[in-house]
């Protein structure tokens, strides 16, 4: 039995102490694979952000609030693990300078320059010793196969799972499992926890 | 008895498909407000952004997402009601385009121009006929009760309450009550039970 990080939920990238940048990511799917893999005989350590789920009593659970702690965690946890399935949707922006204060409003607009987060699941793929594994997600509005194969590459992962907007904060999901040269291994839809069952058979099937 | 509109939670400002600023606010003040007026024998119309916190079912619930829409559904009940609470921390700023599709990360940061959203409670404000009457919220990092004051007159308040930023998501809060002369009418501190009682039994006192 392997021992597997989950990251799940999204991240918040705040301007001031009000305000962040985040989206919608319920932390349901990770929830999801975290109790497939926990059915399983898997050990399981959750690295999240903000989220309502209620996650497995049996995971470990490292809670996190901006990507850059998500990362800390995730290579920190994944150094112990067998594997990875980086199933957060960490805020990829955030804003070059943060306001100790929050901004007052002037009825001016307001400038905001973002710069980009590091890539978590692309730092575990480079993090990969020898018989790890990595699969990462992508969501994606357009060209979301070729897309996802590109993202699969350039993250190093040895699969990813593509899926599209709806699947956000919802109960439902649409997925493909595709391998390095973009083969789809599985098309899988109906509930997170479903989904999460056989996503993760096909995974630890395809990884032995 | 009366019948009061009260607006709760956060609202959401997409930046494309997936990515949104927004804040932290939970809804449980919103919640605990509606509760204590329920029982108070009052009539209650919440239009809330999304959130995760239960509403009393005896109070009507209007859902929305966006600040625009908050506005609409509240300017809209609030010409069939008494008077109305504004608990709701809307996002005051929103990207001046939204991008249809998902925005694809270049390594570049990414510049973002904000413009204000209109603000809810200056709105009903300006909308109150001879016998309503609103309550403001003003969550502030510092200055809290000059502030307060200002934002009072500047959106026509009745009355305003004032609270700090770790009000947000938090099962505790510590707030003022504060009238148009800058009075505190009430110093309230514990959890939002509580204060929402406390606070609900001074504005309907005040009002009357």
């Amino acid at each position: 039995m392997a021992r597997i990080l989950i990251t799940s939920g999204p991240t918040r990238q705040y301007l001031d102490p009000v305000r962040y940048l985040t989206n919608a990511s319920s932390g349901r799917m990770g929830a999801a694979l975290a109790s497939a893999a926990i059915n399983e005989g898997h050990e399981v350590v959750i690295v999240s952000g903000p989220v309502s789920v209620e996650y497995p009593l049996r995971a470990k659970l490292i809670n996190v609030v901006t990507t850059d702690e998500m990362l800390e965690a995730a290579t920190e946890t994944f150094a112990k693990c067998d594997g990875a399935i980086g199933a957060a949707a960490p805020c990829d922006y955030m804003p070059r300078f943060i306001q100790k204060q929050k901004i007052a409003k002037t009825g001016e607009p307001l400038q905001l320059e973002l710069v980009e987060t590091p890539d978590i699941v692309a730092t575990l793929g480079q993090q990969k010793r020898r018989g790890q594994w990595v699969v990462g997600f992508a969501l994606e509005t357009q060209d979301r196969r070729f897309r996802a194969t590109v993202k699969l590459e350039k993250k190093l992962c040895d699969l990813i799972v593509s899926n599209g907007p709806q699947a956000i904060d919802s109960d439902q999901n649409d997925v493909e499992l595709l391998d390095g040269a973009g083969n789809v291994i599985a098309a899988i839809h109906g509930n997170k926890e479903i989904v999460a069952r056989k996503l993760l058979k096909k995974i630890t099937k395809f990884i032995q």
